[in-house]
């Protein structure tokens, strides 16, 4: 509630035009309407349900918490909120925005892991925030719905995340061949690295190179990865990224492994088997994604939704086992008209050395996040959201201000039938009335003048099929004359008959 | 979605056991856990049914703005984040964490009024954030549930927003007489102060010490206010309160105001306006409350629900005209174990310059603003709340780790009966696979060993009636021989039998 100390919030200051603010937001941060919020909450209810189905139980950590427990280290002094919204408590301990709800669940499992459920299974909704540069599509608050299962290293947990994550596109009206779930482990990538002979602390920065040339096998082909092991590629806009440098032999491995063959994932990670040879961690890696693998075909999930994928890396460097990535497959136009696949809505994988941080101990864990935004804008672009006209509260009109408790009357009639209506509230006249009735997308207006009055009658106006009839009459004498759309029924009648308009429309 | 960038974030080093961070976090925040959070959104599912209803429509806007839009100036050097929480972005300019959804909202409908309805209806809900030295049940972050009609100064809008109050508090299952909507003007409260010789700029901190003395009625009784308005007040714990020190004659015209008598709100009101007299504020005030009155008690509300109380103040100086108070008047224990009323739960009022600070339009607006984790504390204080027992997911034991694929394909079948259900996915043994069950809530968990596996069947067990039962066997060899509450059930009626036993409990 708005507070009601006499303290807070002070310098609310009457308006002085020497200092006028504007009223803008800052960049990168944007306000949601009605009409996405709607579609958004049909969306994350659904998600919800198969979170719940699946046994994950909800929970929320607040938006603020030390700097220190969310992982990152003191901001510098040169740039003080590098990647994370950071600032200073009065006890000078550094506060910051959470930028993940995975940091979040690392400090909330360490500080009550006695008392937890083990293994501890918890899906959470809610805004994150990132202190980096906006772009179109790109928001520095936007909203993340994670499911993760802590404290088992289970390949059966990792091969339920996947599953999860296919029912959840499913049950958001995407179909078998929409979408893909690409599963792969760091254990396996590192496996490739140490068969080529990047093992070891030395080599860590040319290892990520190259995983970052991996990464790019969807967007650049098998040739551009090829580059960008060896010397270096050129872009179209000429641009030249320099190269992991690897040799020949080196570069034959990689390759190797990003085109491993075989008629199913069981097949192609034997093959990846023998490339990763003797490294303990490739062979660990091989076998858990064939357990999942196997437990996800046994469960009903062929790998036309769940399937293995060498490209996967997950930017993350927290991952240390398998890894996800959601992807829907059907192709959509990009903002320049292009045809291109959707792309990734989601992923995770398995961070087994988060709550160690905090606590020494290890407590393997194991993850999904989906990107809330960029899934809602697949189901825009796939046409899946319900459609808003007339969705709009009934508007009853104040014909005679003398009235105003008669037409708030009417209001709390329709209310009690559980039907969104309100008395128009505002000062203005008849047409201004029907203009704010038609922006607020009502179904109908109630109208009752004093003729009206004196018969016991209202006047209902179906603003739905008036405007469509006013599309398709185009003689204004005649329109007059029809009246379309209009009619008047007793008071006593006033629920019913804006039901039978609601019904009409398919609504109520 | 997780960031597939490889920049972001960074410095999530491996554990260091120099430098462990410590699992806490920042003293007036807290982490809110299951039971909470589907109480909390059964509650703000069914507020929202009410605005809705009302014809209120969602907007979010995001958590930061510019401080300057949020009515604050820049924090001063000595506390930089006085109120608010504060930092600067990377062009320097000051942004905060919102501390109410008024003041996004005012600037929302000055960046947007052209293309807003007038009046302008909507609601919100979300966190705000306050950078104040938190307390027993303060805290620094917390929820407020806001409905606001912007761009009319028509008192109907604030009769509205009454209403509102009180089908809201009907709807979360009060009753008449459980509560009160309390409604006072800040211009009846100018028109006494005019009437006693305190208006004009010169008086502005003396009436403030005025006002801070009639907001403490409820609290202080008629004797604590007398004092106040005086010389001063001493409390029970010694602590001297220095008064507005007004004359005689100016406190008994302030406790005539306070203790005005009447058979209804209008003949107070009747009262009142003799005691403010010539102001013209004061005039206008009470024509604005009788008229708010009168519709509320046309429209059903009479005055045990909606009602004229001269000791309403609300604290934030930008109100300008009605102000709304709702309170829960049932008694409930206070920690200490003493009877007291519940008290406010949500408040509000007009305030038309807060866009104008923008655009220097004048755009009149009233709104309240219900304080979320009060109204849910006075919620499970009533016992309202739905019970938590057995509302867990079925688990289906691991008795075999090579029968994984079998207990997922149980799940699997539970699942796609919207039962909510997992396998144990942890790695210890029977004795802790129980422990879990417990202590998830689960209704029953699903067995099967060998024998089971041979027979082609499933044993389940219910452990509410077990728990119910074992509280009444004492003996623990009956208790062995009665197996109570457990059956075995061929594999193929496994979703019927479960079905059964949550039936059972009230549930599915």
């Amino acid at each position: 509630m708005r507070s009601s100390g006499f303290e807070a919030p002070r310098n609310m200051a009457k308006p002085q035009k020497e200092q006028r603010p504007e009223a803008q937001l800052p960049k990168g941060f944007r306000d949601i309407e009605a009409g996405e919020i709607r579609a958004m909450a049909d969306m994350l209810a659904r998600i919800r349900e198969v979170y719940e189905i699946y046994g994950f139980e909800p929970l929320e950590t607040p938006a603020i918490e030390y700097t220190d427990a969310l992982g990152k280290f003191l901001p510098d002094q040169d740039r003080p909120n590098e990647g994370v919204f950071s600032f200073q408590d009065e006890d000078e301990r550094w506060l910051s925005l959470r930028y993940d709800l995975t940091a979040p669940l690392a400090r909330y499992v360490a500080a009550n892991f006695d008392r937890l459920p083990k293994p501890f299974r918890r899906y959470a909704v809610g805004p994150v925030w990132r202190n980096e540069k906006p772009g179109p599509g790109r928001f520095r608050q936007f909203m993340q719905f994670d499911a993760d299962t802590v404290g088992t290293d289970n390949v059966a947990a990792d091969a339920e995340i996947c599953m999860l994550a296919a029912d959840t596109l499913e049950a958001l009206g995407f179909q078998h061949g929409d979408y893909v779930v690409k599963v792969n482990s760091r254990k396996v990538l590192d496996g490739v690295l140490e068969a080529i002979g990047l093992g070891g602390e030395e080599h860590a920065v040319r290892r990520l190179t190259v995983l970052r040339a991996v990464d790019k096998l969807d967007r650049l082909g098998i040739e551009g990865v090829q580059l960008l092991l060896g010397a270096g590629r050129k872009d179209e806009s000429g641009d030249f990224t320099k190269g992991a440098e690897l040799a020949e032999e080196q570069i034959g491995v990689v390759l190797q492994y990003l085109t491993a063959e075989g008629k199913d994932g069981a097949e192609k990670l034997a093959r990846v088997g023998e490339i990763v040879g003797k490294s303990e961690a490739g062979a660990a890696g091989v076998e858990d994604l064939t357990r999942l693998l196997e437990l996800c075909a046994a469960a009903g999930y062929p790998q036309d939704r769940i399937r293995f994928d060498p490209s996967v890396v997950r930017g993350l460097e927290y991952y240390t086992g398998p890894v996800f990535e959601a992807e829907l497959t059907f192709e959509v136009r990009n903002e320049e008209g292009q045809v291109v696949r959707f792309g990734s809505v989601g992923g995770g994988g398995r961070y087994d050395d988060l709550v160690a941080r905090f606590t020494g101990q290890r407590v393997p864990a194991t993850g999904f996040s989906i990107g809330v935004s960029r899934l809602q804008a697949a189901i825009a672009a796939r046409g899946q959201s319900r459609p808003q006209e007339g969705r709009g509260p009934v508007v009853v009109l104040v014909m005679d201000r003398s009235e105003l408790p008669r037409y708030q009357g009417f209001v709390k009639q329709l209310r009690a039938a559980k039907i969104p209506a309100e008395m128009y509230l505002g000062t203005a006249g008849m047409k201004a009335q029907m203009k704010y009735a038609d922006r607020r997308g009502s179904p109908c207006v109630v109208i009752q003048g004093s003729d009206e009055r004196v018969r016991g009658e209202v006047q209902i106006k179906d603003l739905i099929e008036g405007s469509r009839l006013s599309a398709e009459i185009s003689d204004s004498k005649e329109w007059r004359e029809a009246r379309p759309a209009q009619f008047s029924v007793p008071e006593a009648e006033l629920v019913s008959a804006v039901k039978s308009v609601l019904a009409r429309h398919g609504r109520g």
